[in-house]
């Protein structure tokens, strides 16, 4: 298959890569990295990014950024660059994308924990997590030509433990190796509007 | 208690009213209806209605709207109607009302069963309502002095049938006087975090 890998220099993309590229071509995205340059946020980017790509089998996101902070002390526009970047980068791939995939081929996006399982800083991250997996069930019933998506719903990584280990204090982590299988499962198996969770 | 009622005018609001105002003081709030003028876009249209209304014992909101389109027609900026309008404004609601609310008091929000089950159109629906149940849980557990949130999610009320009845086909729809004891439970009981399902 031919696989648009969105995020695929950072901590679950690398995995990703490391997953299928042995069995898959892939195309690798980044905003600053990878093969081709594009930002999520800014559908125009994802269209032209599509116009260069041409047909593809399977588009994956594993990019997005998230707004954290006190509930005390969130905005309205603290808010909206979680709306705007995570939530609506990623659908705007579909959105943008659609046109692209081939028959049957597939989306998978990113969610995470928060969807469930809320931490301390974290409601704009619980509210996007789970915006991003009703999303999936609702565009999954409308998705044209048999075009499939799923969402991958990680806890905190291992490798990500350094960074965010503080706010995640008790949560099991898992390996991104053992993350990258589930973009395979959504990828190269069958279902759709699925959340697969990896906890 | 003293309740504040966002979309006390409403096919569900009237029906909130009609269930607590035998025992708590209602004072209703509308964009154009109720005592009270705001708009839940605007959290400083909602900080002046705090600053008028003062202390309470519970906000309930069954107010926001939220665009309906067929995939294929969805738009970033048809999307960002939802997060503005639905996701945001019930949000804001809590930005702007945590320092009015008594100790213990609580904030009932409404999303919808399209959180998890999909219709056509309804992608925008699904995303927002999904959204607002994640940041309930979120927000329950930084909230101060005990206060305490809640989503109701019903299901297409039969009141509504009317309008909304051929987006719902085979959906049993339920009566809004049963949706109203949801908010009963949510803003009269002690549980937070919580999705209460009329469905
Ligand atoms: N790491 C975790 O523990 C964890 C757990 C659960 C969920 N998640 C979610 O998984 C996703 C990826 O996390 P990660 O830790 O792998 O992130 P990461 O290491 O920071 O990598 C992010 C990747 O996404 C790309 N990117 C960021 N913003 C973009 C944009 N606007 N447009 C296009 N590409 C963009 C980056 O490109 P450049 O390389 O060019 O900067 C980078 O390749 C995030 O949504 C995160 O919330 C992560
Ligand atoms: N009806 C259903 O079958 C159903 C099922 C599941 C979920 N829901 C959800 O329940 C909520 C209420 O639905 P409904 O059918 O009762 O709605 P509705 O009959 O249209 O009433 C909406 C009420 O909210 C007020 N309102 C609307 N936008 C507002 C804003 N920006 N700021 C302040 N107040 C605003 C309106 O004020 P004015 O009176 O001044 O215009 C009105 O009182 C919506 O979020 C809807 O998605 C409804």
């Amino acid at each position: 298959m031919k696989i648009l890998l969105v995020g695929a220099n950072g901590t679950i993309g690398k995995a990703v890569s490391a997953e299928l590229e042995a069995r898959h071509e892939i195309i690798a995205v980044g905003r600053t990295s990878g093969r081709y340059q594009a930002d999520i946020t800014d559908i125009d980017s994802l269209k032209a990014l599509f116009d260069k790509v041409g047909r593809v089998d399977a588009v994956i996101s594993a990019a997005g950024n998230l707004p954290f902070a006190p509930l005390s002390e969130f905005t309205p526009e603290l808010y909206k660059q979680g709306w705007q970047d995570k939530l609506q980068g990623q659908i705007n791939l579909v959105l943008a994308g659609s046109d692209y995939v081939d028959d049957g081929g597939s989306f998978t996006l990113t969610s995470g924990i928060l969807s469930e399982v809320p931490i301390r800083f974290g409601s704009a991250a619980s509210a996007v997590n789970a915006a991003l997996e009703g999303f999936a069930r609702a565009a999954a019933i409308e998705l044209p030509r048999g075009q499939r998506i799923n969402v991958v719903s990680p806890t905190v990584l291992t490798e990500s433990l350094p960074d965010y280990g503080p706010y995640f204090r008790g949560f099991e982590s898992v390996p991104a190796a053992r993350v990258a299988l589930a973009y395979s499962r959504s990828a190269e198996g069958a279902q759709t509007g699925q959340v697969f969770k990896v906890q």
